[in-house]
């Protein structure tokens, strides 16, 4: 058994490590930290996790460091970066679920958050999309854990940019969102009577997944790629929809992009072409691991319609984080992450 | 007052009508027929307008069109053009809610709908978009309601197209709705625990409403356009927002495009340009005549980024019957309309 | 035209006074106030109701209460007493959206609310619920807008207390409510993801309410009543559904509780008697200012049982305080409260 | 590895009920029948399961009963009896999830239902609430799950009416369910547009759960006892609360019958008594087998409030089943239910 650490564990995405970790016949949570929570019991944050037997205690010392093996920390973004020095330090492995070291390059990080706090450390960090840096990944001390969007987007567009079938320019990313992305934070736009009955987009142009987005399907081209991407706040708690508009190279069809993702994904557990004439549904994943991803072809419009839908706060995160604990400790990928959609 | 009569009152657009109809100060709601509740009380289908003394009468025979001066019609395609042709034999006027007369052209129709059951009285319709046809609409004796999903792409796409500030090709129309969109018809994507908590697109690259939106912006342009048009099915009940990326024409900014909307609309009451930077969402105009667009420059991806919400049974059905009963009788275009969106 | 003032006006209840008062043909809002929002357009409060060109202020000072002639106070409670106070100073009336003034007795306040800071003023005060205390309410120069459980329970108990149709002792109250009672403000409770698919009790056996709803039940007995109450919070916007279990007197039967409802409501436009074997529904009264009330016998428990719905916002809150502004002009009830419900 | 099958698999208990079985580590699902997709793969009657390499088939024959050892069936009531019966005659154990068999005697079944199809198989049958009635299970060979609002009402109440510490007279149940309770059938009912955004009872003094209640509690007193039961509908998918008045006994209070759960369910995993000052929450207990119950003393109202969660298709459907299940093959009971309750 492992003995793993979750820093920051009173929001969303520590209560759903909490809850997959809690299962995982490979670990056992020893330490839980949170600074509003010090010195309470888990269920006092959590009620729903109240058969769990934690207690937070803080992290601003060290020696806190000391009660746990394998570190995940899901803390806002440059306090993150500061706690992971500080574990990397301690020689212990970190997934960091923030958005500190989603960009190697400290310059790109600057671009879309400011200065870097730790810019000696990006080079140092895996970019922990499993199904596509496997590899680097299992031989790393530290994964930055991909965005949700980037997540939802580059899964279904690496495979289809790398073998050449859709034209890199031009690629239109319509991304929605369950409203548990937002965080626990209790804000105007998270009121239940404002979400509610309510659709909208938001940080249109603007959002700083896009340049991490492109950043990997660059990657997949060789050559830069932009894309327009933009995201909407959904009445619903959990999921994640992005539908992505692109132009085919001549004579491509769904076909062949379905099996261009069959191969580039083959034994990979978690990426699935949605069966038959299936429309991935977010409620298809729920609390799940998995994406799940198709393709039409709309001729008249010289388009092809892809869709790919994840669970924000699982594969957008956190089962997401474990899958990337399995790899770096040499486990089966998929240990602790083999369970079904809640349904319905 | 006028006497107005309801053919297929018990569906939502049904309930929508006599909703705002019942509180317009110039229509007295003289006739509402349903198959289904012939002979019952309003308030057996809808609990909710009990206030309303009003039973569901039959209208299999031409006798029944004596009853009302002026019809709505909210049947089902096909069954509509029957009982439309029959009330316009008996020299009354029709907004027909069905998507029977949406095209002018009976082979438009017969592609999207299969063969028209009244190719005759194609011609005479007048589409209903009250914002770019009041004219045509005042004379009329026969107004084809617009679809919603065309009603809140074409609003915001043709001042844009006519006035020559983006590109015609390349549009993409990503739109979601509620789940009040598919009628009350009980089926299982309308479960409760099969739209709840879940995001979906549907009908993708074939939805029927994609021809009658070309069919509009070719109008603008002058020459045909085609457009990619995705339809997506949200948790909410009502609301309709389009985000649509179009190609910008060289120079053109949010500016640009904001002062040809408010030009374009100028004196229209129902269409606004959104306020300072407020994003567009579907809670604002709930149950109103109202679309609110706002549109962002996304430079590096080439593009904007225009968002369109209505109501989809409001102005995307049944309010705009109404504004255009209003416009064919000589009345103000708000009488009846001017109530504010249910907040929150 | 009377120019009414809203002070507050940026809550909820703010929000719902606007929407009526706005659409009133007797009235003219010509004054918002809000600390929070002092000069700024009422749309970037609720960008919803942007049509309207109003602007909030502030009351700090007497001479912001000149702008109006009659005045809504939507205030937490003890701030809001002391405006009151100095509106009253200024002669103007006031219809008072707060708890301060529902209890005559400052001791009874102060059981439930703590030292009240006008107890002067408490006996000039009348309890808003009109249709129980219309004839107080025309003569009134300040009536306390009464609470929403209150409204929801007192309306089905008190004529059949009065009628001696039931007994006094033993009532169970069990209440359930939409997330909109909570208020705007940002809390864990009314987080859209704590809220969303949960569902439990709150305030259980300490509900400040209680004391409120017995005071009346006490005066329709002639003597002390007492009530087990529970609030319960349910995952949608608006509604509020009483159910409520009482012991009948012997022989007694739906049909004369129904009979004793309607006799007692005879002519009250807002009160109805679910007709046939519906249900109350809290979606039939949304928006509206009814309340629907159902009883059904359950002889095998030796009880009845008795529902009653309202929105909470509108009833439970500012569309009776509009109906009580009515009343205090000498308008018609019904002005401006005669829309049906939004459906669905 | 027992090889177990699901009759009648493509309800919403079916799915649950392939959820957890299909991570259970001591059985394997070898059979799945639906008369509406014989032949089809799961995937086509539910997405969200393709993992699964199910086939659903017929089991009009009695062959079909040879493709498993044991058997979990999830049919309408009536029809699930004679499906039960030939299992039976197989040799093969059964927890019926229907109402067929939780009567043993089948006069009380005929009061609630109508006359039983199997009487002779009423008497074999043991109600299958394992905190109550573990020995006998443990030896059945046919096992009647328990109805949902049964399971919330009975667990909490059996052992306070059996410690005598409150009166068995006079009792309320006051309940509330999401809407996955009313079956995936499609109705008007379960109509997202008219269960969201809406609240009421339903089967007020009628539902046949009532009986069923009672049966269990007459058996605490040792006598016959009565409630009044009350189930509403509540615009969420899945969870159920029952709210409790009850009358203490002279003297008892919160902590007393707190230390009666406590005692009564010594070792018992999945029965829970809320901590600290938690007040109960159906998401507290989303997706798994776990109920949380509370107390709360209301001496002003001469009562005590008892709040119990479940969620419906969970503890109180499918895994309840898998509980029984556990229990009747003489493995630990909590194998395949220890997971925790998907937060938010």
């Amino acid at each position: 058994m492992v003995k793993v650490g979750i820093i920051g564990a009173s929001g969303y995405t520590g209560a759903e490590l909490i809850r997959i970790l809690s299962a995982h016949p490979k670990a056992e949570i020893t330490l839980i930290t949170s600074r509003q929570y010090v010195g309470k019991p888990l269920w006092e944050c959590y009620p729903a996790l109240s058969p769990l037997n934690l207690v937070f205690s803080d992290h601003s010392d060290d020696s806190a460091f000391d009660g746990a093996d394998f570190f995940f920390t899901a803390l806002p973004h440059e306090a993150s970066a500061e706690v992971v020095a500080r574990i990397l330090a301690k020689g212990k492995k970190v997934v960091d679920l923030s958005a500190d070291f989603r960009f190697n390059d400290p310059e790109e990080y600057k671009a879309a958050y400011g200065p870097h706090p730790h810019p000696d450390l990006c080079r140092k960090a895996v970019y922990g999309l499993a199904e596509i840096y496997a590899d680097q990944i299992r031989g790393a001390i530290l994964v930055a854990n991909p965005g949700c969007y980037p997540t939802s987007s580059i899964l279904p567009l690496y495979p289809l940019i790398k073998a050449g079938l859709i034209e890199a320019e031009g690629i239109i990313i319509d991304s929605k969102s369950g409203v548990s992305g937002a965080g626990r934070g209790a804000t105007q736009t998270t009121h239940y009577c404002e979400a509610n009955e309510s659709l909208k987009a938001y940080k249109v142009a603007s959002h700083r997944h896009a340049p991490e987005i492109e950043s990997h399907l660059s990657k997949a081209k060789g050559a830069s790629v932009k894309v327009a991407f933009t995201p909407h706040l959904i009445p619903m708690t959990r999921g994640m929809l992005s539908t992505i508009y692109a132009v085919p190279k001549a004579g491509v069809k769904r076909a062949d992009m379905e099996k261009a993702w069959r191969e580039f994904y083959k034994g990979r557990p978690f990426v699935e072409v949605a069966p038959g004439e299936v429309i991935p549904d977010t409620a298809f994943v729920r609390g799940t691991n998995r994406c799940m991803m198709a393709v039409r072809d709309y001729p008249a419009a010289g388009r092809v319609v892809i869709m790919s839908v994840i669970d924000n706060l699982a594969k957008g995160a956190s089962t997401q984080a474990v899958q990337n604990f399995n790899l770096m400790m040499g486990f089966d990928e998929t240990t602790g992450l083999a369970g079904q959609a809640l349904t319905p």
